[in-house]
């Protein structure tokens, strides 16, 4: 069944009213915002990661839902399939690693004996938790930190030549919890480009019942991934980024690091500019499939 | 890594203090009760069980672990692995038939397209949440319903001969949230028996620093089970009864359906007794591993 098929059975299901119609990437209790992400061999980390770097990108991917929502991380509820002595101490290793680096603590879990399915449900506190569906024709749409990276990083991981730090990108990322509680008062949308900037900002738009222009030309990228490739279509549909996309009325400055990528406009869809010239969209505008 | 390693190791995480040190099913956030479980393919459920009974098996097990903690569940997060369309459609469609049976929502959750792990974390609201470690020396160790059911069912599933009644005791467990929420102010430990009858009563007289003795007779066993084998033995080593095991004080009549299995005394350890009389205990107390 297609995701989209899967998703709209699942929202005929009994919803809690904080599942919010499951159209936003956290719930909403009380003042808790919670998400649950799995990760799959071979479908969202290779065999051969080094598993301190699965159990980072474990956490990582869930805090960064939660970054999303200006939310302070509170706990996680872990569920580990035993795999072998070794790796497992490996990943737990990277696993306390990883809680140490973001101010985050076991709540409970689940071990079980068979699959290599990584299961985490991440609970935060958030004071405003800002939904993606509430950009407003004339906002600006801004992301954090450099794109496409991550995109460069999984080619390298599968054996392409290009620097760790860029293959880091991928193994590692960073989610943007700072950022997401300073910019949570103040944006009218947020969500976190896990499946690619093109493909997220059309989802943002669609969900807040407007259009939305990005441009090539703006798209902020590192220094390693411009000598890498510096190819600005693969940047701008490939995952993983786990930046935060936002949107701010015009003339409204980010109190963060960030770059305006785009427009908000009245209307529907996703539309391409490089330096302002209207180009075609690429066939594939990122990740269908998490 | 056996289980008690990893558990060892999971303990030197940074914990939340809600985790309660990892000693209990359940973690506390503020009123909130959380739990996660992992059901995998060929280890919690066969390859041909019905997916509408593989949907209710995932959500009964949790809210077993609410029901443990007298909580009221308040919704789920789902982890799915997409697997067929029919496949899909059916387990879906048991899910919504499971939630709305217990009163349930789901709060959110992830669809993955690789692996055979289902992934539920269930969130309830408490009051008080009885933990497992505060039976005392002379408390009487009473079980709800009936023990061995879902071993037999087992069997049965595996293609032992035997009536439905059983094996759907193994394929749909009723997590036992009503009487839950009436023992939870009067238990002084409470939890639910998941891996066998002894090997959890070992482990709440274990967690309250105490020794337990059942009496092998006083196990309430089911007319169908009376007539498929009797076995008690069997019964108090079987799993996934889901049934609550809790200590009162003595002269203290629980408020629900229950029976007396045994009492809690100073020491350590499980004594076996057979109508008063004390017999060796078998060498496997119940499932080491869930």
């Amino acid at each position: 069944m297609a995701e989209s098929d899967i998703l709209r059975r699942l929202r005929s299901l009994p919803l809690h009213p904080g599942a919010l119609g499951l159209a936003d990437d956290a719930a909403r209790l009380d003042s808790f915002v919670l998400t649950t992400d799995l990760l799959v061999e071979g479908v969202h980390f290779l065999p051969d990661d080094p598993p301190g770097d699965v159990a980072w990108k474990l956490l990582a991917t869930n805090l960064s839902d939660l970054a999303a929502k200006g939310a302070t991380p509170e706990g996680v509820l872990l569920g580990m399939p035993l795999h072998s002595r070794d790796w497992d101490a490996a990943f737990i290793d990277g696993l306390d690693t990883a809680l140490r680096h973001f101010g985050c603590a076991l709540l409970g879990g689940d071990t079980v004996s068979g699959g290599r399915t990584y299961a985490l449900t991440a609970i935060g506190r958030a004071a405003i938790a800002p939904m993606r569906s509430g950009a407003r024709p004339g906002d600006i749409a801004w992301v954090t930190g450099t794109i496409g990276d991550a995109g460069a990083g999984l080619a390298i991981a599968r054996g392409a030549a290009g620097p760790e730090r860029l293959r880091d990108r991928y193994r590692r990322p960073t989610p943007r919890l700072v950022e997401g509680l300073a910019l949570a008062p103040l944006v009218t949308a947020m969500m976190d480009v896990s499946d690619g900037l093109l493909i997220d900002a059309g989802r943002m738009a669609s969900a807040s019942g407007c259009a939305v222009a990005i441009d090539l030309t703006r798209i902020p990228l590192s220094d390693a991934y411009a000598v890498w490739s510096g190819d600005r279509i693969a940047a701008a549909t490939a995952g993983d980024d786990y930046e935060l996309l936002f949107a701010l009325p015009p003339g409204v400055t980010p109190p963060v690091a960030a770059t305006a990528v785009g427009r908000f406009a009245v209307g529907h869809g996703l539309t391409l500019t490089d330096d302002g010239v209207p180009v075609p969209l690429p066939d594939r505008l990122g990740w269908l499939h998490d």
